[in-house]
């Protein structure tokens, strides 16, 4: 053969294979009959989540108990509670998995008003202490405010800082499509605030709720303290009345306010992850988690974050298990406690799955709320992530429109060595409105929404379960 | 060239070219410094509607107005505060498209109770009158009860039907994905309920209200009579009502209920599409259509259905305007009176559409809802979908995730030879909570969900007005 001839022919071969194979990795399909299979087994599943509405129910009794922070009595009656609730679905094993908490107390007071004004003494101002912020004495602090929009600004303000209370009031920034991002890009101040003031010697914090509406309902939150540096009490004021506050201390600049908060941390206590797991028929060492985190704030009743979302991955277990579907792997639920102030939980099962004999397939976390299902945001390899992406018309059944290279969770960030971490990502334009706060209730979770993503964990899970990584 | 050589390499040659124009097909794409300019472009807008709020804010004077039913003084009074507004906006031209309308009025009087029982006399029983239905008589219908779950069960009545009230009683089917296929899947009882009941001598007849939640406000909605066959009154019963009624009358099958309604049907009146447009300065004689119908049922205030929605469409051209953007081509915003009972305001624009000398590009109908985004349907040409499944990225940013085959919209459909027609598509699980119904008000409508309609809806517009089809 000529050689001339036979060199670009060689380029043309050469470039048609890999071409071809360019395409069947972007192309990587199921065979149609077990595509067929899993579509009618996920119409199944979504079917059964929409009209039993069992993850619902369980909402209304999980929230007949109230908020559950770390610690409390009440995150230990629903540790009980859902420990009871995995048992009734006869799931193949249920434990508790110990763990050991803080414990901070929002206490009975909680106020503020401004107390040194020529119009406006005796004007309450609707606060909330952050939680893990030391208390203020019993008659209070009163002082002078001094307004910034940022941390930088704070560590400018130097003597002027001195004795006042540091105001942070830099708004969440609405004009964001990803709320997370917007949330994100605000939180400094309320996490990092009280450390950066009590550095230029204020005796405390307020910080403009952290939150996308505009009402009189201010989010509570995780706050830290630096060691060597004074602790100050810091709370958030609800937006209204920082609008109202920034334009009072523009026309009376040496009005003052008084803070009042009693609250305390305790000693760390003992909790417990709860745990229960649909046992694999073929490979029951291979373990895909799904989970959420058990604790709340101790505002509404921490439906959307993390009640809701938890219970959506207990429901996807029993979804399957009231289908009498058996999945050949072991898929597991792990309510984590203490993600909110500690990550304790997410921590004590990371451990235990890094000297574990199982084999850490997946974990999948559920942590953004309730809402209508969106995608999922993966943490994988490329190859593992198409082969998934190929299930997409299955996981379409419960509207999941994407997989996406991403990050997961706190919690199941933990588990070692796993071969794909995934976040639940539902539809987060509401979230923003309720999370820690009086808002996050059970009417403001809709039990469609809810359910679907139930299905969507459920599918999920099944999917890696018989398929692998 | 060796024949036997140059054969497989021609073959081979074809099917490179041949391959290489298909993934060329599949992955349209616009040059990279165009996509980068549309995104700046597309967040921009986005961020405008989501801190401004200026159709949100709209949709607060809207519904101060009150529901916007054909024909009424209220719907009138909406025309001229919509045409005010474009005005205000500054659109290159506005004006009102004369339309005929029917016009049915409820009524003062619309109750039921139960009027013979043991034990239920007097209980009251929450129903509204369907549109276009016609009156009882003053004192009323009493009869007996006869249960039905189908338009076949109820042909299948004959003389056991005979002046009673048949009372349709099939749920909402709540186990799809999409609660518009559940609908889908229910409404024919109230559409054509009234039909079929008089044809086997029915009195009247009611019907378990077409909502997905479990409340006491029923939902109105069209219903039909046919040539020939008697008209008799049909009204929605709520649901928890229907199951009420469900059960009273298998305790006690003679038990006898009293509707009492006095809504009327009038002559036609005269009514208007409202328009107004951003005139295209490069090709202003093809026209991209966004509209919605700025009719909505009497009960609520329609905001939902279909005030947010229109007013999305509004804004998407404010949204262009107000951020002195200029479209190449014709971008015009119709609100389109008369859907809900008659359509004739979408018939009216389509007569004008096939006698114009414009050139009907493409028409986008938003009219489900104003929920967070979730993609365009579309009724087009392969190829046409293709290149504008290839500007995906760039309505992403309002979160768009796809366009696929499929229906428009009852109005736009109406429009001559348009090279496509889409149905703006955002998300559906709360939608049949509200429409039709009291639950359809302003604070049903959040408004981070509505101005990323808007947002969807103004990039849409404009990539097509830019590229064309």
């Amino acid at each position: 053969m000529n050689r001339k001839i036979y060199s670009p022919l060689l380029t043309i071969i050469t470039f048609t294979i890999l071409f071809s194979m360019g395409i069947k990795l972007q192309a990587q399909q199921l065979p149609p009959d077990k595509i067929q299979n899993y579509n009618e087994i996920a119409v199944k599943i979504v079917r059964s989540a929409l009209l039993d509405k069992k993850g619902y129910e369980w909402l209304k009794e999980l929230c007949s108990i109230g908020p559950r922070l770390s610690g409390s009595e009440n995150s230990a009656k629903a540790i009980e509670w859902a420990k009871n609730k995995m048992k009734e679905c006869g799931f193949d094993s249920v434990w508790l998995q110990p763990v050991m908490v803080p414990k901070w107390v929002r206490g009975k007071i909680e106020k503020a008003y401004i107390s040194k004004s020529k119009k406006l003494n005796g004007k309450k101002l609707t606060i909330v202490s952050y939680g893990g912020s030391v208390s203020t004495s019993i008659s209070g602090i009163t002082a002078e405010i001094i307004e910034v929009k940022s941390l930088e600004e704070a560590k400018k303000l130097g003597d002027k800082a001195k004795g006042k209370i540091v105001f942070y009031n830099r708004p969440f920034n609405n004009g964001l499509l990803n709320t997370f991002e917007g949330y994100g890009k605000t939180v400094d101040q309320r996490v990092n605030g009280a450390i950066e003031a009590a550095k230029v010697g204020a005796a405390a914090v307020i910080v403009r709720s952290v939150q996308a509406n505009y009402d009189n309902v201010p989010h509570t939150g995780v706050m830290n303290y630096e060691d060597g540096v004074k602790q100050i009490p810091s709370a958030a004021l609800s937006v209204i009345d920082a609008d109202f506050l920034s334009k009072a201390i523009k026309n009376e600049p040496d009005l003052k306010i008084t803070i009042k908060m009693d609250c305390k941390t305790f000693p760390d206590v003992q909790s417990y992850n709860v745990i229960g797991q649909l046992t694999g028929n073929e490979k029951p060492n291979e373990v895909i988690v799904v989970g959420g985190h058990f604790d709340s704030w101790d505002k509404g009743c921490g439906a959307h974050d993390d009640g809701a979302p938890c219970l959506q991955t207990m429901e996807a277990l029993d979804l399957l298990k009231r289908l009498n579907i058996k999945p050949k792997r072991t898929i597991r639920c792990v309510l984590f406690i203490n993600e909110e102030n500690g990550l304790h939980g997410g921590i004590e099962y990371g451990k235990y799955s890094s000297v574990s004999s199982e084999i850490n397939l997946a974990g999948i976390e559920s942590d953004r709320g309730a809402f209508t299902p969106r995608g999922f945001s993966a943490t994988t390899d490329s190859l593992s992530l198409m082969k998934m992406q190929s299930w997409l018309s299955v996981l379409n059944k419960a509207d999941i429109e994407w997989i996406r290279k991403g990050g997961s969770g706190g919690d199941v960030g933990q588990i070692k060595n796993a071969k794909a971490l995934f976040g639940y990502v539902p539809d987060d334009q509401r979230y923003m409105d309720l999370h820690h706060s009086d808002n996050d209730v059970y009417t403001a979770v809709h039990p469609r929404e809810m359910e679907l993503g139930s299905a969507a964990i459920a599918i999920m899970s099944y999917l890696l379960s018989e398929e692998g990584l």
